[in-house]
């Protein structure tokens, strides 16, 4: 049972797990941080949060958990906030998209990693953001990644494991760099590839109505290209020592299938299409696990 | 009320065609062409057609309607082996998903188009295929295009768009040349976007498992990746002027793209998320129309 958890970042992750852990009873009270007040009070409204504070400071003091669930450009400097009040005893989490650059922010802040700071990252996600997104069913059968270091107490990340299983997670521990190159490949490299062809074909749209003529491959393709700019910016930051190569590798073979079809060479078109179609049917008999 | 309808492939688009018209008593006969037997024993069994040959020629006596449903490369063959015994009151139609090849194919084969051949496009699709995917609902609510010349008889791309709406679909009329712009930025950029992200993923996956840690937004983002691969090497060869130069174009604002992350030029990738969430809301709005 968590006495008091603060929940710095009151977003559609943030939110989520709060709800969850209310309705299963493992949480007594729910301290909310954000930096808009809007946002906390439909937090307040739905329940998702008992008292609310745009501090960090004030929001931590007397909290035996600490979640911090913002995008990931404003953790370093929730990190310097709450220095001078880190607690040896509280737990301490994230679930920013990216780990090596919280890690990195950690370890310049602090000196060196707190043993008692668990990274982590729940793969869940929306088009839809703020707490009035949130949702308690979200992580049922999600994946989370927990990144702890080897100075890391083994006792904190146990702890913030079990708070995943019981919302319905999956956990899985990988090292923090592993994961950033892993999620630069499935998920940052995708968003931009979405969100550039959702622009690109937006200023067609202006010239000459091509979106009404648009169906449901279309649609589902660019469903990533709604997501939180603001957030998905942050990830590009943050990861881009692991994003740009990869979007590099990905112009490059997107150049010589250009070539395969300029020239009309179709075995090796043929062979690049059906490879694909065995490539997603292994990840997805992967998802149904 | 149509007397004898030949379908010449009778796959996904050609055996819910059938299926749904049969459902609805609007057509009293269907023979089905296909150059896979087992396909059409299976379109038998599920009652799709009536009888069935593997030569269209065959397949064509008597029938007062000829719906040409097969990938579109295999269309010119067949319109080679039809001349000879073309019946002009006889209402032809294709489902291709390129028109100007389909066109142009015509325009050699026959001299000029044929006034009774209207040519369609249905905007329907998944990425199951063959007759046992049939589905009498596939176009219900869906796009469908006819692109009818100017030498077209009138009386017979009324007969099709009649076809089209008895069955659900939307029917709109364009161009052949704009047909095939739109849908290259639509559609056919899409697919190969798709084929060639989840065939290097899939090279990556081989090394070290990747696929295990994508989500959702990844499946639906590759979704279009798991289409049938002969039918999409036939779209991009037969498409391939209006497919190759926005491949190209989509490589160079990507390269762009990829720069302002590497610079770390925040307030560009902002204005650039932005506008494409703000694009794909304007594609939702028409969608839902």
């Amino acid at each position: 049972m968590i006495e008091r958890l603060c929940l710095i970042g009151v977003g559609l992750i943030g939110g989520s797990l709060a709800l969850a852990l209310r309705q299963k009873g493992l949480v007594r009270e729910v301290i909310g941080v954000d930096p808009h007040w809007a946002n906390l009070e439909t937090a307040r409204e739905l329940e998702i949060i008992d008292r609310c504070y745009l501090d960090p400071v004030t929001g931590v003091e007397g909290a035996d958990w600490v979640v911090i669930a913002t995008p990931v450009g404003a953790i370093p400097a929730i990190f310097s906030a709450l220095k001078p009040f880190w607690q040896k005893d509280t737990v301490y989490t994230d679930t920013g998209s990216t780990k090596a650059d919280v890690v990195e922010a950690a370890r310049e802040i602090f000196g060196e990693v707190p043993d008692n700071f668990v990274p982590g990252h729940p793969i869940a996600g929306a088009e839809s953001s703020g707490a009035s997104a949130a949702n308690a069913a979200l992580f049922e059968h999600k994946r989370v990644i927990l990144s702890p270091l080897a100075e890391t107490r083994p006792d904190m990340v146990d702890q913030v494991e079990m708070l995943w299983r019981s919302v319905g997670g999956r956990v899985s521990r990988m090292d923090y760099r592993h994961h950033d190159e892993v999620f630069a490949a499935t998920s940052h490299m995708p968003h931009v590839l979405a969100f550039v062809l959702t622009q690109m074909l937006g200023r067609k749209d202006e010239q000459q109505e091509i979106f009404q003529y648009a169906a449901g491959g279309f649609r589902d393709f660019t469903r990533i290209a709604s997501s939180d700019p603001r957030m998905w910016l942050d990830i590009c930051l943050a990861n881009r020592g692991e994003i740009v190569p990869l979007i590099e590798e990905y112009r490059e073979v997107l150049g010589q299938t250009a070539e395969l079809i300029a020239h009309g060479e179709a075995d090796k078109l043929l062979a690049l299409f059906t490879g694909a179609r065995a490539a997603r049917q292994r990840f997805l008999d992967q998802l149904e696990k």
